[in-house]
């Protein structure tokens, strides 16, 4: 059969972990290639994925009182260039609209590598007093970057992404919601995707162009190297001062507005993907997965009038009970066959049901987590799968933070630093002086980047930098990342 | 007061309709207008009925068995090029990507005007077998027309929407799936916008570039112009034939697929604010207003002791029971500012509270589409909120349908045409012959287009047609439009 060898088509993750995220990504249909360099197409299962995402954190941005809005697609060339620090960062990244129609623009327009331009400018036109502010908005939309290396989903050259642009009367204000939303973002990511995160601030060499400072959250990808989930930036007034945005204070004097951005992206799907996949395929956390439940009728003898009814009204109950159910009743293809396709798709938990299962009122559950069968009774079977859904959305996220300890290294050497580099990757803690010189020349060294400064371990600690073994207070997180 | 001027500010509809839409537009915050011609931001109280819109639609949309997915904002040229009759009807329209930071692309990419060319090509690297079929996704997307004349909502340059690309076995299923999707649309609008529509098929001149037979639901706007809402094309065969879609049938035949397109956008948040609205401002439909209910306490004495915690109590219980409720509480406002402010917002219904009201454990309600005053318990508000706003949706329904009836004449000579579009407008039912150059010198003598033509009213009639007098079989409905 032909589906059977495509299965087995997958290189094994052991072997090769860039292959085996390629050939799982496009196997399981979560994305295909676009025939334009760097883009790509997100297929229904993939998309199931980032509609959960956007459901969850859309229900958290709105909890935390913000509102979604929609800004224009393209911004005008001059609307960049009155920001040089801006435009500098994202000019070798922009796509350019330059014709509409038969005609040429007098002016190019950007198409949005990320939104403060506009946005700012806008701002400047609704906020007039104190009365106005604080404005919490955010908007979910594809946004443009012509990346030269690009990997489905981590690193795309049209991506979707949430953005969120607030605008306050202080810079404490600013500063409180940048630290609220990253951890929104820490609570929301091990929550929901049961990947366990560090957090912290961004040196200035990797913070966010315009951006007094960036933080983000970083996770470990099973092979070692760090993935950035989700930025907050604190945009002090440097927009508000390009883009004139004023407000009158309660004292009635003219004030700059303090702002914040932050974001995450369908890299998240990426994320998923090789935090939790084994040699087997993908292992989706059930509260993110497009499907939570696969039931598989054993298709012997008169299935079809004695097995699939019950299967069927499985389906319904669960269905019922708000679990996102799937009966595979396709004739054409073997139990055994679907067991391993829909191993493959990561769905967290399977059902086996055949006639014999019917005569002793039960089912074959196996969970994707480890893979091992047991017998639940189909009596109250509603409450019992979403018990074991809960189970693997934990086992998964313990697993991952086991492997996140474990992979997690404090050294005291930059020669025990490369070596761990090079032989185990994952987070390295050491002490960093805080010059980018150090910096630059770790990553042109060792390919290690600092990940985070974790947020006030600036007061406690002294050591000496790992680099140039110069006084050093800051305790900074290394890896190699995507 | 600033703001009690700008309430006047907004130009009566009776003396400008269009002046009238675009003032309350702005002055609502709907929407703004972008510094780029043609463009427009969506502000949070205007995309908050594009969220509620999105969530009923895709609730319908998936209820019929479709996925959503995500497919690539650019098409390269040629892929637009092998369909040259697609090509020919968005040309015009294309904005064109030339430049990607600072080199020049070796192919022109055209930002998505529609995306049958790059889905159709995506088809074809999908679609092997009739146990592929069928292929129902749809995408929630941007999309890019370079028009000439905008409006806010109702045509700018880029704007919002969701795009159904389905692909089938025979003319007869995907010809099904056209006529579902039409009467999902229908259903949809009249339930949810509460938008009376008309429904049928589009002439050949008025059908998508591309398509076999395009359908329409088509609404009268208060005014008397039509506006189209929603399109469902049947694609036939000929996207297949340009991007070789084929697939094996049971008979281990290759065949062409055969496919369907349908979309509605963010034009609907105009059409809601034409067939709704009055001289106060908004009017909108309960199950779609971002705000259901507005409570607003009379801030006299001690209110914010006495009055205030009764109304957050209100608003909670609202909140509980489902209700998207909103208490003003603001004390720089007086109370009767904050009465004719939402009512100028189109909220539904005002609950007033005051220290007699609470007193009498009671509140004032005013309804938004009679704008009369009655007297409601606070025993059991829920429920009797539940009913007020079920009757105001029935009532607007109820209202623009009768505005559509009383609108909608059937003439038999090309005077009365005439008379009727300059001085009632509305919708027009004439007998057509059906040539194009009759309904070319229509349009250009009336500005009239024809609608729709109501299915099947072919087979039963005969008459003359309105502007020829030869013998015609169809009665079109003719009317000015958006």
């Amino acid at each position: 059969m032909e589906e059977e060898r495509l299965v087995t088509q997958i290189t094994p993750k052991s072997e090769d972990f860039s292959r085996w995220y390629l050939d799982l990504i496009r196997r399981t249909e979560l994305a295909d290639y676009a025939p334009m360099k760097g883009m790509m197409v997100i297929r229904p299962y993939g998309y199931a994925i980032w509609e959960n995402i956007q459901r969850l954190l859309d229900e958290r941005i709105k909890a935390t009182g913000h509102v979604n809005a929609y800004f224009p697609l393209f911004i005008p060339e001059s609307f960049l260039r009155k920001e040089m620090e801006h435009l500098e960062g994202f000019a070798p990244e922009v796509a350019w609209v330059t014709h509409g129609g038969a005609d040429e623009l007098e002016e190019r327009l950007a198409v949005r590598p990320t939104s403060e331009a506009i946005i700012g400018f806008m701002y400047s036109k609704w906020i007039k007093s104190w009365r106005d502010l604080p404005v919490l908005i955010n908007q979910w939309a594809n946004v443009v970057r012509w990346e030269k290396v690009t990997r489905p989903f981590l690193r795309t050259t049209e991506f979707l992404w949430q953005e969120g642009h607030t605008a306050h009367e202080s810079y404490d204000e600013a500063q409180a919601e940048t630290l609220r939303i990253l951890d929104m973002y820490r609570e929301f990511v091990e929550t929901e995707l049961a990947i366990p995160v560090i957090f912290g601030r961004k040196s200035d060499r990797e913070k966010f162009a315009g951006a007094l400072a960036t933080y983000a959250i970083e996770a470990l990808m099973s092979d070692g190297k760090a993935l950035q989930m989700g930025t907050s930036h604190n945009l002090g007034q440097h927009f508000a001062q390009v883009f004139n945005i004023r407000f009158e204070d309660q004292g009635q004097n003219l004030q700059y507005i303090w702002q914040t951005s932050w974001g995450v992206s369908t890299r998240l799907i990426g994320a998923l993907v090789m935090a939790h996949g084994d040699d087997s395929g993908l292992v989706f956390p059930p509260r993110v997965a497009p499907l939570q439940v696969v039931i598989i009728p054993i298709s012997i003898g008169d299935w079809k009038e004695n097995v699939l009814p019950r299967a069927v009204e499985l389906k319904n109950r669960l269905e019922k009970a708000g679990i996102r159910a799937f009966l595979d009743d396709r004739s054409e293809y073997t139990p055994g066959w679907k067991f391993s396709e829909w191993e493959m798709r990561g769905v967290p938990l399977r059902l086996e049901i055949g006639p014999r299962d019917i005569k002793n009122n039960q089912a074959v559950a196996v969970r994707r987590d480890h893979l091992e069968k047991s017998i639940i009774s189909l009596d109250g079977l509603e409450e019992k799968v979403k018990e074991i859904l809960a189970s693997i959305q934990s086992s998964l996220f313990n697993r991952a933070l086991t492997f996140q300890t474990g992979n997690t290294r404090q050294v005291s050497s930059y020669e025990e630093f490369k070596a761990v580099i090079e032989d185990k990757r994952g987070f390295i803690q050491a002490y960093w002086c805080g010059s980018e010189e150090c910096e630059a020349k770790i990553k042109e060294e060792t390919m290690a980047t600092i990940r985070v400064i974790p947020l006030n371990n600036e007061k406690n600690q002294k050591g000496e930098c790992i680099f140039c073994q110069k006084e050093a207070r800051i305790m900074a997180v290394f890896a190699r990342s995507y």
